[in-house]
């Protein structure tokens, strides 16, 4: 498996991939070439193959790509077997949405424990979960060591609890905060979901239709 | 205001560019030369300069960028000031926290309407809303004539609620299915927030540290 060096939109459409492929084997498809992928995802065939290339070429000429076997290596090389520990801090309805609404097992992750300082919501019940003060916060990890924390939290609090997650050994956010973790610290990992720069985006598209990409995606 | 033939990648920097413009602006800062901008959004200052060109090159050598110029001119080309009218459709935890998280109007929207067909949460109160059923959705699509539709629904429902709003008129969609909306229709604009692959993007990043790059961001 040779995934070093691969670009970083290379990395963006793996999730994608692995999106697809799991909707051919739920449909029963057991090969597919890389021109019928290329329709039902619109990349060209070539930018298929390019891709898959990168960990390691998979395709067979004359025969295309067996879905499972893709897949499974797709699967592999993002880690999803590993089984991430995960936690939620902030138990708003933005945290509660994701903690009831995510398949966080069928993504590599295990969702472990949701975490918020408003005594309102404390010690309530979301997906299955007691909601933990963030006083409990330092003893959780010190006993369960997540790795992954989803920050569904303002903007004015990302800080201060960025810095006891890392003191505490997380290093790697799924953040809806508009907090720009990786101008702050050093060797985080940092997923950042901006809906705010996303709706501009569309906004952008919707003000600017002549300009739109042929696809409608930007 | 040269606005036709810009890259996807462009647009996609566009809002973090106006974000940051108006954290500056917050700041008090009247002018901010390429090389600080750069360093403040991890960008290099060359980047930087080519992005802002494609808009028109509002940069004076040796003077830097105005500010509050430049996000004006973003704001425009965005069309910030237009004010689209948007509706959601489904409150649940995920519907709520953005009918009642997102600033709608400071990103040239203004929320109309939300609706749900769940006969528990129809009429109830979200954002200062009462939840509209989805029976009320054509006579108030042809009243108002909203722009944007943001799906907070399951990928199951998606297609049977696309296909009525296109039939409605509104060709946007803020859509946080993960029904691939661009692969079934024409002429429709999308921004898709695939949550499910952005949490894939960081369980790759967890397990291939190595890899990562050096900003920690995909």
């Amino acid at each position: 498996m040779k995934n070093s060096n691969i670009s970083n939109s290379v990395i963006r459409r793996l999730p994608r991939y692995y999106r697809f492929l799991g909707e051919l084997m739920n449909e029963g498809k057991e090969k597919i070439s890389s021109k019928e992928l290329s329709e039902r995802m619109k990349l060209t065939a070539s930018q298929i193959r390019q891709d898959l290339n990168c960990f390691g070429g998979f395709g067979q000429q004359g025969y295309g790509y067996n879905v499972g076997v893709l897949r499974g290596e797709i699967a592999e090389i993002i880690g999803i077997e590993k089984k991430t520990d995960v936690i939620i801090i902030g138990a708003g309805n933005l945290g509660r949405a994701i903690a009831s609404g995510m398949n966080f097992d069928e993504r590599g992750c295990r969702l472990i424990g949701i975490f918020d300082d408003n005594p309102d919501i404390k010690n309530t019940e979301t997906a299955g979960f007691s909601v933990m003060g963030m006083e409990d916060l330092a003893a959780f990890c010190g006993e369960n060591s997540p790795k992954i924390a989803v920050l569904c939290i303002p903007e004015e609090s990302a800080k201060s609890v960025c810095d006891e997650l890392i003191s505490l050994n997380v290093r790697s956010f799924w953040n809806f905060s508009h907090f720009d973790i990786n101008l702050h610290y050093e060797d985080v990992t940092a997923e950042n979901v901006h809906m705010g720069d996303s709706l501009l985006t569309l906004v952008y598209g919707v003000n600017n239709r002549q300009n739109r990409p042929a696809n409608g995606v930007f």
